[in-house]
């Protein structure tokens, strides 16, 4: 593992600033575990990650080294400059208590990579309802283009892998130790993030 | 054709509201013509129709007849309920001045359905960002599941076909005659609505 790494406990989540031009990497400790990953414009929040405007530009909804997340204003936010692995998910919302409500059929459910990530950007002014579709590193969702079947499988990251997103503009970022069961394989483990300059 | 089809002219957009209980029918009137559809609970605008929510929780990307549509907190804003095409996308964002020039290479791009949508919304007080990703009624988006590739393709519908949804609560709408070349087969043309009780 990488010297210097900050560990987000499972199930919880955090916030930090991302000045551009710094690297964050995102780092899967043990293996088969989901971090779902937002960023807002530091100087004017309203602007945040956009899969819609991201999917739309990229032509794909399989995102690797190379692709730039878009914001809603169609603005670069950051770039993923590295990735071992290749398959991550940017169509599904955070998992929420609504989720494990309406999915999991739990009658007291987690509050989710959802309620984690209201909790960390609280104190930055984000409110609930600005908390986008995440960008889901290392989530494995597949489509059936014919039947258009999502599913969410084990995510193919083991033990060490990582990718690295390279902020493009001053960034607030949420990042989270992902909460739902089907998501990483119904096991809840840690994730491993650093900041490189 | 239905009676009391309300008309919205090529490339423009409208905004009006829609009673619980109330059903929209969208008609499109002369074929392959895209609509984007938006919503926000009229109680409460911070409420809004979430792709990644509706995605998740139906468990497909291809929404027709019987498939609610969640907003961002969770809570059904209104439902399928007819449905003569059975292919839609709810992937990608409005189409935008910005979508002309990255992806068209326009100089002196329209607006878009999303600058259509911010004008016919602006008097509700949403702003540009709270635009979210559109229910794109008739646009039809392929996904290959194996390599991710996203394509537009012309809509399945021909004249008459049309959509039906039905609001399950007080909701303030956004639809548009969609302005994008790819999403409508290079030829813009009208939409049609009416709203029965």
């Amino acid at each position: 593992m990488p010297d210097n790494l900050t560990i987000i406990p499972p199930r919880s989540g955090v916030s930090f600033l991302l000045k551009k031009g710094q690297r964050l990497k995102v780092v899967d400790i043990e293996g088969e575990q989901v971090s779902d990953f937002v960023c807002y414009n530091l100087e004017d929040k309203g602007e945040v990650i956009s899969s819609g405007r991201t999917i739309d530009y990229a032509e794909t909804i399989l995102l690797t080294k190379g692709h730039p997340l878009y914001s809603n204003r169609s603005n670069v936010m950051c770039e993923i400059v590295e990735d071992t692995v290749g398959r991550h998910d940017f169509l599904l919302t955070p998992c929420s208590a609504d989720t494990f409500r309406i999915i999991y059929g739990h009658t007291q459910p987690h509050r989710g990579c959802f309620g984690n990530l209201c909790a960390a950007l609280e104190e930055y002014g984000i409110s609930p309802d600005a908390i986008p579709i995440s960008f889901n590193i290392f989530m494995h969702v597949t489509v059936d283009g014919n039947t258009g079947k999502v599913d969410v499988l084990p995510p193919k990251s083991k033990a060490g892998d990582y990718v690295v997103l390279e902020a493009k503009m001053d960034l607030l970022v949420g990042l989270t130790a992902c909460s739902a069961e089907m998501s990483n394989n119904y096991a809840f483990k840690p994730i491993g993030y650093q900041i490189e300059e």
